[in-house]
């Protein structure tokens, strides 16, 4: 059990502090720094490097659908932001107003971009004349400002990096399957990068965007059993359309309105795997996304031919991987601590009795299993103890959800599981009515997270007003 | 002559009014589209992609050279924008501010970065005590806000997106060096990328960033004979570590200022290619960074085996560049026009009677130079024609610079070249009086670009003055 033991002694434990732990993790790790401005970041290199891989396996698969990269300006005019109504009304409590333009006060204020729906209608009614102009696929990268209360690093931040989908369509039909499309590519690069299983669903009536017809959600639950959205998709209908009077002529030569649909994921993402994945030694990051997949450590690096063959690896390596030598002169047990902090899925370590037998021992981040392996193996051995690690964290975060979740008939039900269990996903049955969402809450502490698109059925009855069930709903506390 | 043509009527030609070239260029090709807020505008998916392939490929020269990515908040309190005294007086004048939150207003007013020397200052302020967390060398992708009176797309807009590199360092030998290499990254970009020849030179004193101890800048000439300045790089001293209270213990355990650099290269680059190699038929983009190198037009393609073939040789050209098959029902002659206009390199076509004799046609886009090709050979062909469109492009580029470079002794020879032969550089040689700076701007109305590392004698003395020359300047008109 020596492997065991915690190596690093700065980070409080899980157990005693979970959010306490959380940021002890980030700070820690070295994935951002506070600045003087609330709820405004430093992402520093680390955590910078996590988003960068996030964005290149993420724009691969939006360019294999067939979108193309945009980018729209960071200001939107007050008078366009109020053209849709419940839009407005979502967004404008919360938005940054810029009134003054150097010395000069505007006329209209531009709020720092929420979210973008409105710059793409201005700009889709300035290209779209014809059905040959449809669909519009369009993506951007860019940052977001929302003026929150209470901020945390990555969860919850005034401004935060994210992608925005847009796309709009000749036919609701169409605009419908691209919705659904999208939840699935963010649910399959939930699965496939980040070790991550997620339930997908739709949002309830008070739970949706503001302005969308139907709003689908990808919810995960985290190590501490409350649940995190993950990313979200929604379909539009034709009323942004209608308020910014986009119209197209149609085959059939008749003036139409187009759908629309948005869809986004955020560097929340980020905090999602420090929880899902993170232990009391600090972070685990899924090898997909993890800026370094293999450090290196030299043992005994003063003895002749260790760092020479430690350096000779290292190039080795990076021709199939992400790979990182550290041959400072700290401690062997400080760099095991380091890089354990920080999550590296794998560490090499090379010493002059590894080289005698060409040999290297490569231990795994998710469950300190150590290897010995032939020099002659690691093209083959590291891909293969990576891909074990991605499995490994995949599996153990879905049995964590599987052992954390609970079917429940009754309030009374709802209530004892919490406290005997403590948080968790909660699948209970729902007859639709709003009111009956609001008194769950009220009276449980957890809201509907999502209506899963894999409806299972509990019982016949709504959980709260013992009317017939309409359909089964996670419930949960959320990030 | 027939492929001389000009085959997209639309454009106003260069001769006639170049201002008007560019904007019908910027917006026919599908660069840009204007939005209602002035000198903010939407970035569209074709000219969104030149700016994706000029990221990609700096990207990864900044990480060859030893940078790493991180991303700063937009925000910078007001307080904190004070600190450096000459960078303020520079950049508070042109910032956009946020005074409201939400519906609160703020105590202390926030401004849109215009550039983020103040944020990195505070967070070097937190992150660095020691010599070992020196040097640190950092960039971040991210857009900036200037409150510019008048704007043009590209060249001046009120939001642009750039790269911002910022460095920290032991010593000032070290920041120079930096500095210097950065410039020499930037100039070695626009050669092997852009296709497009700089000089590399030293700003006047007056004409230096706020806060900075020199800038260095790369100058290039346009098509109309008026400087574009393509970067710059900054050597900051330890003025901003000393208004920010930023120190470190050195190894010999005093405690000591750092010095600092910056440097930053933004979309204007996409108005330098437009203006570099455009012509009166639209764009030429060079190959490296072309969203389309080779676009495929079948001829007569309703005729039996065509597509196929044309979908065959996609697939097929797919492997090695980056390759668009338009089988879309337009006419071959609007195709033509089409591709033209977005300054695709390479035009494949493709017909029954290219077909049965294994081969097809390639069409240069910048000399129309027509080649007939064996389909067994497009795997070497291909690339050696796209080098040799950047080649052409970069010789003819070079060419227009050196047939509008003049050495100037004095101010009447100064007038005399720009009233006969139009706007272009002027070498000339100066004092290093800022009287006689202002003085040759006022006289002749071109203004100092910078100071050449590559120096010439053109005479003995001042072009302005009259006393002895310290050094040789170039003069221009500049966008």
């Amino acid at each position: 059990m020596a492997e065991q033991k915690k190596l690093v002694e700065e980070i409080t434990s899980m157990e005693e502090d979970f959010a306490k732990w959380y940021t002890d993790v980030v700070k820690k790790a070295e994935l951002i720094e506070y600045t003087s401005v609330k709820g405004c970041m430093v992402i520093r290199p680390y955590g910078y490097a996590i988003w960068e891989n996030i964005q290149r396996i993420l724009d691969g698969m939006f360019k294999a659908t067939g979108h193309e990269n945009v980018c729209m300006p960071m200001f939107i005019p007050e008078s366009l932001l109020q053209k849709e109504k419940d839009h407005v009304e979502g967004f404008a409590p919360e938005v940054a107003w810029v009134t003054y333009g150097g010395s000069e006060k505007l006329e209209d204020r531009l709020c720092v971009r929420p979210t973008s729906e409105t710059l793409f209608c201005e700009h889709y009614a300035n290209i779209i004349q014809s059905h040959r102009d449809l669909p519009k696929l369009y993506n951007q990268w860019v940052s977001v400002v929302r003026w929150e209360k209470t901020t945390r690093p990555f969860l919850r931040s005034r401004e935060f990096l994210w992608q925005e989908g847009h796309t709009i369509h000749a036919t609701a039909e169409e605009a419908i399957e691209e919705t659904e499309r999208m939840l699935n590519v963010y649910a399959d690069f939930c699965r496939d990068a980040l070790a991550m299983p997620v339930i997908k669903g739709k949002k309830t009536e008070s739970d949706k965007f503001a302005g969308a017809v139907s709003t689908y959600a990808i919810e995960a639950l985290m190590h501490d059993g409350k649940a995190l959205q993950a990313g979200t998709s929604h379909f539009f209908g034709d009323g942004f359309a209608r308020a910014f009077g986009i119209q197209f002529t149609s085959k059939e030569n008749k003036l139409e309105y187009p759908f629309q649909t948005s869809w986004g994921v955020t560097t929340r993402l980020i905090g999602a795997i420090i929880m899902t994945h993170g232990d009391n030694s600090g972070l685990i990051l899924p090898p997909k996304v993890a800026p370094i997949q293999v450090v290196i450590l030299p043992i005994a690096q003063h003895k002749p031919g260790v760092l020479e063959k430690a350096r000779e690896l290292k190039e080795r390596l990076a021709g199939f991987c992400r790979v990182k030598l550290d041959d400072s002169d700290n401690s062997a047990g400080w760099k095991f601590s380091e890089y354990e902090m920080k999550g590296v899925p794998l560490r090499l370590e090379i010493g002059p009795k590894d080289i005698e037998n060409n040999q290297c021992v490569l231990v795994r981040r998710d469950n300190r299993e150590k290897y010995f392996v032939s020099l002659d193996e690691l093209e083959t051995k590291i891909p293969e103890l990576l891909d074990a690690v991605h499995n490994g964290l995949y599996q153990k975060a879905l049995e964590n959800r599987e052992n954390r979740t609970y079917a429940c008939k009754s309030i009374d039900e709802i209530k004892q599981v919490l406290e005997e269990k403590g948080d968790g996903f909660i699948k209970a049955m729902w007859c639709g009515d709003e009111a009956c969402e609001d008194s769950v809450k009220e009276q449980t502490g957890v809201g509907s997270r999502c209506i899963p698109f894999d409806q299972e059925q509990i019982s016949d009855t709504c959980v709260c007003c013992g009317k017939p069930a309409k359909m089964m709903v996670y419930w949960g506390k959320a990030y």
